[in-house]
């Protein structure tokens, strides 16, 4: 069902920053299901982290340790979300933590857990405990492209991005790879990312670079509006491209647009490959009188059940839309300001239909797969944008049938 | 599909108030489309309108009028909603009054009009302005029942709730009629509800009952979160029972309870008729430091898709809920305090699952048709109630299918 979403592009590798992936049987057999991440000394790694008040015991351990030291390694594991495990859950998050330190020769709270799958069982260690020998022993800087199949759960593909960028005089990798499907699934629990570059960049940088990348890529999507327990999407700096990267600097926006874009490509394709999504949809609001106005917008569209809906049965129906847009809170609107576009084609001005918009016109763009809804409110400057799916049968039926 | 909805109770005749159902041909032949009520002189009428930015012209004209004089008649159309109409729309608002007020002998700004049908194509005044008559001779105060199913659309059953209070030394009588399927849908825009008592009641003290008992009912439901552009619900009190109900007297708690009451009963019915919907489910919140929280907390519970396939799957699926629950924005919630019931069922306590909880016990709860998920937040003592539905198969395919 993914929208646009091809086969992996080539995950290139980032010096410094070793992978691997095992099967360790942790729910299900013949899967790979742990995957081990390993920097060099000296990386920094940035991270941000679910705002759900409900957060996974991986976690509430991962911030614990990286408040205490800076990380050497993760430990991510699917086939469990260790959520709503109470201390029992903290307790094998730590041990995690502890089985990959002592193979690695490092100290506990220099790695930190991941991990995705069904909420409110306990993690069992055993099967994790297990593998990471194995594991450890395939540690190595090409396994991107497994990694990025061993972190997934429900997704249909795997999801990955990857670029040099010419800065400071050299040249520097970025590559990353994510997992995720419902926007997020507490079941499935949820959407994790991981970014490596071999630039070397100061901590407080590398999270700031993060935190602004993040809030226009994975903090922009949404498929069903609900918050994982679980998401983290997290970023390392090897350095060992011998390339650094000043704030303020000349190359700092040229890196920093590199990680943006890097994250946006892995965010967008969540939404690809959204649970049951047949269109892909930018909802971009303009002429706002701030940035927060054209979100509350813009995610009262893109959560609209009954937009949704039009959507995925391919209908230009700009009352939906307009109705939605009305009830976005905006104090003092005059929705006879208002305009609607679907891609090219202006359906709504005046807040009615707009005098030349013909039904062939919007069909046409409807059956398209992708498809942009530009709203002008015409009262400000300000703009910005988020990515949805619609909403399909597919979606009921996987949400419904699915038992965790 | 709709969930303990029965046929319509017997709707009691209001002293004072007539109504008529025609079938004036507006968008359908052989159904009632037109429906007119008319009230005594000294009748006072309360009403409470959409909140959407985006509202139909009916909806513009019905409170300009009211703002100038007390209404004597309401004219509601079905098969189209006169919204995103423009000043055409307008002025065919205003003609529908027009035509209702030269029948009546009354001035035009004495009438309210009311339309619900499809977004977007302007209203015929001509099939109005030629049933109108028919339907004055009609008036009687026995056409509740023909009234209840005279201002349908989508809706599978017709909605109305009735009865007599003792208060004031004698009886009165309160009847009261809705429709509304979707929460709101904005193709066929939407809810509506008309309520009549026979008791004398001064304006003021109308609109304030009015206000708190639309609070704590339509104001309490949601299908999808959709905010119609014709929501209204009208309070119409004739005096024609001779008892006079004074605010702050013992008999306004007897009378404003039984408004609350038919209140309750109208949009239960509606959400029990809710599109798709295959589960009646209350969400209680307790224990919260205000009612908002506790709204807040209903609400994001009652508009998350996860937990609305897991209702239709009939599954107890405790970690959707808990994640809700954490995302739903309340600050310092410490979710280790929170505990949640379906039913009488212990499903979470201190943020896990319940020890006692066993999968069977979750089961037989979910195999009911009408369910209480009641949370306790362990920090306060408000509370507060929504009513809601699940989300089908069915409600997709009405909202895809269904083309405006």
């Amino acid at each position: 069902m993914a929208v646009g979403l091809g086969p992996l592009p080539e995950l290139l590798p980032v010096r410094g920053v070793r992978l691997a992936s095992v099967q360790a049987g942790i729910r299900y057999k013949n899967r790979t299901d742990l995957v081990i991440m390993a920097f060099d000394a000296g990386s920094t790694v940035a991270g941000t982290f679910t705002r759900n008040a409900f957060c996974a015991a991986p976690v509430l351990i991962a911030k614990e340790h990286m408040q205490k030291t800076s990380p050497l390694a993760f430990v991510i594991n699917t086939g469990n979300a260790n959520a709503g495990t109470g201390e029992e859950g903290m307790a094998a998050a730590q041990a995690s933590c502890e089985a990959l330190a002592t193979q690695l020769g490092c100290k506990p709270e220099e790695v930190l857990p991941f991990s995705t799958g069904v909420i409110g069982e306990l993690l069992p260690v055993e099967p994790i405990r297990n593998a990471l020998p194995d594991a450890v022993v395939k540690l190595s800087e090409d396994d991107w492209k497994e990694a990025a199949h061993g972190i997934l759960t429900t997704d249909t593909l795997p999801k990955g991005a990857s670029r040099k960028i010419k800065a400071g005089g050299g040249e520097i990798t970025v590559t990353g790879i994510a997992k995720g499907s419902g926007m997020i699934r507490p079941d499935m629990a949820t959407m994790l990312a991981y970014i490596a570059t071999d630039a070397k960049v100061a901590q407080v940088s590398l999270q700031d670079c993060l935190t602004q990348a993040v809030n226009k890529s994975f903090n922009r999507i949404t498929v069903d509006g609900d918050t994982s327990t679980n998401d983290a999407c997290m970023l390392v700096a090897s350095g060992a491209s011998g390339v650094a990267i000043q704030p303020d600097s000349d190359e700092w926006q040229v890196f920093s647009d590199g990680i943006a874009e890097v994250c946006r490509e892995l965010a967008q394709a969540i939404i690809r490959d959204g649970e049951g999504a047949t269109k892909f949809i930018t909802v971009a609001v303009e002429q706002g009188t701030s940035a927060q106005e054209c979100l509350d917008v813009a995610y009262t569209i893109a959560h609209s059940p009954l937009v949704k809906t039009a959507f995925f049965a391919s209908d230009p129906n700009w009352g939906r839309i307009l109705a939605a847009i009305g009830r976005a809170g905006l104090p003092q609107l005059d929705i006879d300001k208002v305009s609607v576009y679907l891609n090219e084609v202006c359906i709504v001005e005046q807040g009615g239909r707009a005098a030349a918009y013909t039904e062939e016109a919007g069909q046409a763009v409807m059956d398209q797969e992708e498809i942009t809804i530009r709203v002008l409110l015409g009262r400000g400057e300000a703009q910005d944008t988020v990515w949805t799916t619609d909403l399909s049968h597919e979606y009921v039926r996987i949400n419904a049938e699915y038992r965790s």
